[in-house]
């Protein structure tokens, strides 16, 4: 059998030494653990962020591997740290949004409070749950101990409200919003392909950009020219082929996007 | 037994390939090493955070576990290649002043120079240490080479001394410095939890902002408020709930922070 | 034996999920492969600094190990994906001149197109191979399948032409150019040790500034100043004692060098 496997995925970069302790931590009281970053450049405290990330990371992860995220700008007031089981895997963070999108795309099987102190480190700091709830909980889980132990099962999670939906107008006509603009500049929105119908030519429109077709791929523009498509993720995105459509069309998050076919 | 891990912290970046090549060298030389990295984003030249990265990470892992650490601007010059015993685990690294706050916090248990070429790649350049000599020398280790044959026992290592003391000025009075802003803007100062009296009020003066209690955790303040709190590794901080502390102050490392109580 | 290694090179950076769903691939298929980051900070859609980064990390892993790199601005488009054995290695990658600087210095052995579904996912999207191509077909290889039944044997790759090569004026006289600014500044030229005649005074110009020496080390100069050296991958490099040689002397990738001795 091949050693368990935890994931780390946090706001704390690359520069301080947050992460790091954490797998100190792990391999302590796992020292058989591997240890595989999914990203530390989640913008700090951006839970919304952090959210899209899990949802875009973790489902690909062979069942039952354990995910540490942490993001959490409320660590230390009454907000709960969770062992949550959702897309067959096991995700140890604080209950404040952070599975928003994981769970809206797969099934949440089951939630626990972590409460128990053989979960943790001996003494728990109210700024880092990181590195003694977090981390301690995913190692004493990758040792074998069963999630059920960890506390008290919970009925829900939170949720982001913030985050938009989009909105089926009419037959034909959606209304959506930029969630997401990655390294490249690419401005991903909340659509998913099942709204569109994409047999038909779809017309979008974003800031002052009026893009009359739907390409398969960046390459299909002509260079520097903006273009939509269905992402790798299944999601309307807006891009530039060979650039940043970010920068060069002045749109980010929270920016309104118009379909219609 | 598990197979041994090696740590890597350095100020090379993630777009280099610096600390990949070392990486290849302890695998071809350790093949069953376990490669974790412990952060590579440490400010280039920057021994000083270097020094505050390993303090606040080695700390926490198994001990024995062997730490490769290169911030190293004098590549090359006489300064020593060293491996370290402290803190229970192992040091590679350049004798610059990088396990000043390690060894401040940690018995310095051992140190000798890195002197037998059985510890190096068969050619050492004078500009990359970090792969001709650090990597190897870990790896070697790893494999089961003793410490003891690294070289000639040293009686001290170099430490930082521009690195601010805080100064009792008197019972109730103490004189710091920050020393760090991490990545969300926190100030962490050099003022240990045990040279304050927590049960008293404490008054923290820094630049124009003066702070009449010590709050437990970030959340405590109001949003966008700036608060001082005892941080995760217990010396005192100055945060903004929410926010950067760094930027909505106009502080950084080397403004000095005034506490009375 | 010890468990397969498969490393990741990468522009997607450490803030999206992209290397993070790549590495939940490559488990999926090989529960037991050891991955190595060796940076994800290439610049988005530079080949040529991807093609910079393998020439200096691939070639110091043991032989055999399998390299999975992506920057891939033509993905989808008609560019292939590949597998090579090239320095005792494997790659998998586009074929878009990543391998450009592997190759020069480093014998191609062998290089296929992938085209064998076996090696892919069972959707591939047309906008992200390095989930859906690259990373399994790595960790196929790791799992044990041939190289060979990757796909159709090809003759050739792709090359960079954009790539300057220096020219050899007339004994005495080179002409190259700078092709790469690291983290620390330090700039990086194609003109290789063996192209100079160490032995005697070689002059340096690059933008205004004259160089009368080679040094050996950073610190060889006075603090702040200028120098010229042969780096650690043997190519001349120029830089600035404790300072970044970019900044300072205005100059970055394409600006030309003149060496005269």
């Amino acid at each position: 059998m091949v050693a368990p496997v935890i994931t780390l995925t946090t706001d704390f970069g690359d520069g301080d030494p947050y992460a790091a302790a954490m797998k100190g931590v792990i391999l302590s009281r796992c020292p058989e653990a591997r240890i595989v970053d999914l990203g530390h450049g989640i913008q700090p405290r951006d839970i919304m962020e952090g959210a899209l990330f899990l949802a875009g990371a973790v489902p690909y992860f062979p069942p039952g591997t354990i995910h540490v995220a942490v993001v959490d700008p409320g660590v230390g007031t009454d907000r709960l740290p969770i062992v949550a089981k959702a897309a067959g895997q096991i995700v140890v963070c604080p209950d404040n949004g952070l599975l928003t999108l994981l769970t809206h795309l797969h099934t949440l099987e089951e939630v626990r409070a972590i409460e128990n102190p053989a979960f943790m480190l001996d003494e728990v700091s109210p700024t880092f749950h990181g590195r003694d709830i977090f981390a301690p909980a995913a190692a004493t889980i990758a040792s074998g101990k069963n999630v059920e132990e960890a506390g008290t099962l919970l009925n829900a999670i939170e949720l982001l409200d913030e985050l938009p939906r989009p909105c089926l107008e009419e037959e034909g006509h959606v209304e959506g919003a930029i969630i997401h603009a990655d390294r490249f500049g690419n401005l991903i929105t909340n659509i998913h392909r099942s709204m569109l119908n994409e047999n038909v030519a779809i017309t979008t429109r974003v800031g002052d950009t009026r893009l009359s077709t739907l390409l398969r791929t960046y390459g299909d523009a002509p260079p520097n020219e903006a273009l939509a498509l269905i992402g790798s993720s299944n999601f309307l995105e807006i891009a530039i082929n060979g650039g940043s459509a970010r920068d060069r069309l002045g749109l980010d998050r929270g920016d309104s996007v118009d379909l219609r076919w």
